[in-house]
């Protein structure tokens, strides 16, 4: 690994680890915090969202002044070092705020509009979640490797959904992988779910519409154990924009194609 | 409480620690578990669900040789007590096998068709549901009591499904909690989605088609947090029969009703 991936990727590991314990610290004193709104009413965000971003951020920019920085609270602070750190400081503000576990700290480096780093850390289970392009994926530690006999019809699929899919097209969704022999899980954290894609928990993963940070970290997780995922296109005004999430083991992959081109 | 209320109370209880500890070594050692199926692919289980639900079928019968118990894996033995156990040893036998967190032992015990007594018990997170009839609802002893101010629009509502139900309703049922402006969970297992409405995490849970053993305990802890039922039937073959489900915060039911009755 390059001295540049290397350095970047230590500081990634050891922030998901650091946010994640100042995240879990607001997740056990919920009931205190204030919910805002922000498209919907199922668009949540607190202080605990907002103030895990500005510690990443601060960390970040302490450790490479130069690195770009696009954060889902606070936007964009363009980079002129070729790296754009991508970071959703809590992905799963729903069962955050509700008090289930299933939310997790998702943490992307970006180079050549590729994903070359992505930590995915989940407090409330402790499973820390770790690739570089070229260096393979881990789960603690523990090498993932995805295999190759599970499909749709034998493992489970993981299906998102937000307010820019209309009601009609998400259900025609979840109708198509069970008509194809699949079933579901939706915990309520996109990027958690692309996690256990890389660790075979799911067998795929597919959302009509998602935004980079929630993203980026689990597309090198999947690459990285030996998945397949729909090219995201990151060049220009895509970086802000919201595109297609498919991500998938390569043995469900053309299955899970076929429902996203129904 | 009544003293035969109170030691069958205090059996389950312990009973669902003790049989949480045995079915998540069980996980931990998941890889080395032979996984057969039932109805189809996603319907499955193993020497785990086996195991545990012989331990608690031994020790029910020890404690209260009188009682008839009703477990998912070994079916009906009939009681002389007026007393019966219903008990799913490990619900969301799926995510247990593909290693996600989100599965629970489930320990209800009915009398004159309903359910009084309700332990839930969730080995990767230590969580502890427990509910006797008149005695209100707990979470590792906390008390809970749900808020009126939830509903379908600004909380999570469960839903369930299985191979008893077509892909169309499935994805009709989702389109229609989206339309009332819901939004939805499937984690996989439908006790715990029960005792998430118990404690407020969810607003409500809705499955088509549910046997006994995956929902007494959960209807317990709904009715004694406060919430309601959509009445299901337990005299003579509807006992081993399948049933719609829908437990909600109050202040859901409608809502949840008309989604059933859609």
């Amino acid at each position: 690994m390059d001295n540049d991936l290397e350095t970047r990727f230590s500081l990634a590991n050891t922030l998901g680890v650091e946010a994640g314990a100042v995240a879990l610290d607001y997740f056990n004193r919920r009931d205190t915090l204030v919910i805002e709104t922000k498209r919907d009413l199922h668009d949540v965000v607190s202080v605990a969202d907002r103030n895990v971003e500005k510690l990443i951020r601060q960390r970040v920019a302490d450790a490479f002044p130069n690195d770009g920085f696009l954060g889902e609270e606070d936007g964009l602070e363009e980079g002129t070092s070729g790296y754009t750190w991508i970071v959703d400081p809590i992905d799963g503000t729903a069962p955050f705020v509700n008090g289930m576990p299933t939310w997790c700290i998702s943490i992307a480096v970006v180079k050549d509009e590729k994903p070359v780093i992505g930590v995915i850390y989940v407090p409330c289970l402790e499973e820390h979640y770790a690739a570089a392009a070229g260096q393979g994926a881990t789960l603690n530690g523990k090498v993932l490797t995805l295999d190759p006999s599970r499909n749709m019809q034998n493992a489970l699929t993981g299906i998102g959904s937000n307010n820019h899919v209309t009601p009609e097209r998400v259900g025609e969704i979840i109708t198509n992988v069970l008509a194809r022999g699949g079933n579901f899980i939706r915990n309520g954290s996109g990027a958690l779910m692309l996690a256990y894609v890389a660790s075979g928990r799911l067998v795929g993963y597919y959302e009509p519409v998602m935004r980079a940070w929630d993203c980026m970290a689990g597309f090198c997780l999947v690459q990285e154990a030996g998945g397949r995922v729909l090219p995201y296109p990151l060049s220009g005004e895509n970086l802000m924009a919201g595109h297609p999430v498919l991500a998938s083991n390569a043995s469900c992959y053309e299955d899970l194609l076929a429902v996203h081109n129904s």
